[in-house]
């Protein structure tokens, strides 16, 4: 297939990777206790292959044969792993042409990105050997992971999501992968492409934006060439799923720094500028704020929030999220007249009222209160959101006046009801005592498909990008 | 004494509280289970009194008699807590004075805070009848906590610190106390003023900006009235403390909020305004930075940093960092000639140099080079501060290539290398698995004063805060 099929588009199809039913773990060393072997061959569902030049014997691997070469290998090899050292690497690519592999993903590093001419070489070389008949993942990458057909490192969790990742940095990838589980948020394909030799981000976007098992893709990118910026606009522009870009090297010494790394070119920073003012996409600046973003997508669609309704356990905490909302341009509006009379027919506490924010003082304890009141802040129509704090100690039974061992799945009940109105409800959980009962908590509630924040300025200005994201695509 | 030492200004006095010896619960109700008396007699170190006027036994307090009213009481009492409903306050007030009592601290709400004629005109005639004989902390407010003398609420950590928090509401209080105590903060004396009657927020700052004992002021402030501007103008001008101010209704809405909350007057928002340019204190946006300022200045003391080291366990997460500390004006430059030479001595992975921001990649095995390396950079004379991030996961056995069961113990004491030196040095573990490991991880490094994030823009942001501070200060 040729990489043509949109006029005047330039991509490489890799639509093949969901076919991958072979491969190859080329040069794993005995020093790193074969390490990328024990990744691969712990997940991968099809045929995996050993090869070593010298090696004849590697532990837990009794009844595998390893091959010296490549090209010894009997049946066809789709997908290859290579970690060998950068003086072999031209070798293992003549080989893998040879035996009609589809991928190679290498690790191995030590090309554009140390800088120097011969690495520079080195990788024009590896480019001009792999004839554009092997697509290449890197150098210098993590390459991929993909559940479904068990293409993963050891200790990932491998399970199948519908979140795409792409990451020029391996390491980034691997704490993307780890922070995301700990969230509930589960990837479909993730791409560690290091220096994009052959593959490079507009290749990975444009397979990513067409395949229909990934609903949402994460992008960290430090930098794309130069004559490649057309190619990643017209993928922009034929894109109708969210994308959540983390672009490095922003700053000047932050683009220096991407440039050791990925010999990523500097230069492209005007580019970018353009692309985030002419394309509907969502500019984060932290990986923790591109993963949240992820995971209030993943956890409740795509969604406008204009008003929202604010829930505290106390007044000055309430006061306090108004003025982070306001301060983004969310608005925390009265309810309607019939909301309020409704919520102040449940309330008990003298002085209490059906204010937004909502002052829930004692009345957290009564878990069946809490449920009606939040039942009714969300049926407001012109109310887009519910965000509430409660401290972590609620949920230590140590800190009931009344002990109510049901009180813990009765709220995190409660809280589920952002679901049930189809608005976003986001509980803060402050970090306090005790460590325990937060991360139970935390547990359940991701299980449930509700975030969970620590701090409120780690989510509510990710609000208003989600919001002006949905809204152009509408207008679309 | 009168509140005029200092000439022209308006500050009521309240040194006295350091000498309370004997204390009074007043209204403690069956029905929260005598909930006030419970907390404060878990702690109180002095004589402590039960008034009630129609309760003859409490469980638990067999041995302790029950006075009606407070005027039956045969000794001196210097401190009350009055939780009766607010009908009832006069007459106790009027005990307050008749008794001598030194400082009423009330927590009955429903006074200007109701937003009623009725309240406003009660709170009015609260503060006429303690004649400026009792003070009062309140209503509405949680008054005070003390951990010195044991005036404390029931399960909060009765550590006594050097730092002082002042704020308005109660709950932000309470939220404060137990978060600044999971990250080993402790307070000298808190003040939770509520409606400020009589004492307000200018008498409290006043108070804690000569306590030799505080040396940190965290405050969280709704409002002051309009006629006290220049009285809090003055005490600002006479501080040489470090002073962490998060302003409670900054927004429109969340003034109304705040007016609502404690009856804070919404248009002194001016005069915040203009104190924060012409004074030097620093300003946050939420509860959780005035909390990780407060650690940031307790653990290192005041400091100034332009320029910073970042060791990254990925070139990418490397980048980020950068890219965010660029962003709020941080500079990363690369280390002196005779620093990197030191550290390329150090380092043994090929590719990897001594660059800022320096990817560490998997040398983060061996404690000793990376104790060695993070020696170094700290020993850099233009290096302020060294920031880097290390996933949680580098904790768990269970993920090292070979298991060191000394790494996490010699990682945490390499972490402490900024004590040695005298320079910040912030960790950044990300949230990722598992969360048993980290809740460790942080316990050991919080004992041992080094601040951790899960989030570099938890922190990031307050560094030039603090660093304009500091600067400021020097000036002086």
């Amino acid at each position: 297939m040729t990489s043509q099929d949109i006029i005047g588009l330039n991509v490489k199809d890799i639509t093949f990777i969901d076919n991958i039913k072979s491969m190859a773990v080329i040069g794993s060393s005995k020093r790193r206790n074969f390490f990328f072997l024990r990744n691969h061959a712990e997940h991968f569902k099809g045929d995996i292959y050993i090869v070593h030049p010298t090696i004849k014997e590697i532990p837990d691997f009794d009844n595998s044969k390893i091959y010296p070469s490549l090209r010894d290998i009997p049946g066809d090899v789709d997908f290859v792993f290579i970690s060998v050292p950068s003086s072999q690497i031209i070798n293992v690519i003549d080989d893998c042409v040879e035996k009609g592999v589809k991928l190679a993903s290498i690790f191995t590093a030590g090309f554009s990105d140390a800088g120097t001419k011969e690495g520079i070489q080195l990788e024009k070389e590896l480019l001009s050997h792999a004839q554009n008949k092997v697509r290449l993942l890197g150098p210098n990458g993590m390459g991929l992971f993909f559940p479904k057909l068990g293409i993963a490192w050891r200790r990932f969790p491998n399970i199948a999501g519908n979140i795409g990742l792409i990451t020029q940095s391996g390491g980034v990838c691997n704490i993307a992968i780890y922070m995301a589980a700990e969230l509930g948020l589960y990837f479909s394909k993730v791409f560690s492409f290091g220096n994009g030799t052959d593959l490079d981000f507009v290749d990975i976007l444009y397979h990513q934006i067409n395949d229909p098992e990934i609903k949402i893709i994460l992008c960290y990118v430090e930098g794309i060439n130069e004559d490649r910026g057309k190619d990643l606009m017209k993928v922009f522009s034929l894109n109708k799923k969210p994308i959540v870009v983390l672009k490095g090297g922003r700053t000047k010494t932050g683009s220096i720094a991407a440039k050791t790394h990925t010999a990523s070119i500097t230069g492209e920073n005007k580019i970018w500028k353009t692309i985030f003012k002419q394309y509907n996409l969502i500019e984060v600046d932290s990986l923790e704020q591109l993963i949240y973003t992820g995971q209030l997508i993943s956890y409740y669609g795509l969604f406008e929030i204009d008003n929202v309704a604010v829930f505290s356990i106390s007044g000055g905490y309430g006061v306090i999220l108004v003025d982070i909302l306001e301060e983004v341009g969310i608005k925390v509006p009265q309810f309607s007249q019939e909301i309020q009379d409704k919520i102040n027919s449940k309330i008990f506490i003298v002085g209490t009222s059906a204010n937004n924010p909502l002052d829930v003082a004692a009345q957290i304890y009564r878990s069946q209160t809490m449920h009606d009141i939040m039942d009714l802040a969300l049926s407001d129509k012109k109310i887009d959101a519910l965000i509430l704090d409660m401290p972590s100690f609620y949920f230590s039974v140590k800190f009931h006046l009344k002990k109510d061992l049901s009180f813990e799945d009765n709220m995190i009940n409660n809280f589920c009801l952002g679901h049930k109105h189809n608005k976003p409800l986001i509980p803060i959980i402050q970090q306090v005592n005790y460590p325990e009962d937060r991360v139970r908590a935390f547990k359940k509630l991701t299980e449930r498909k509700v975030p969970v924040f620590a701090n409120p300025l780690d989510f509510i200005p990710l609000l208003p990008k989600i919001s002006k994201f949905t809204k152009r695509m509408k207008m679309r």
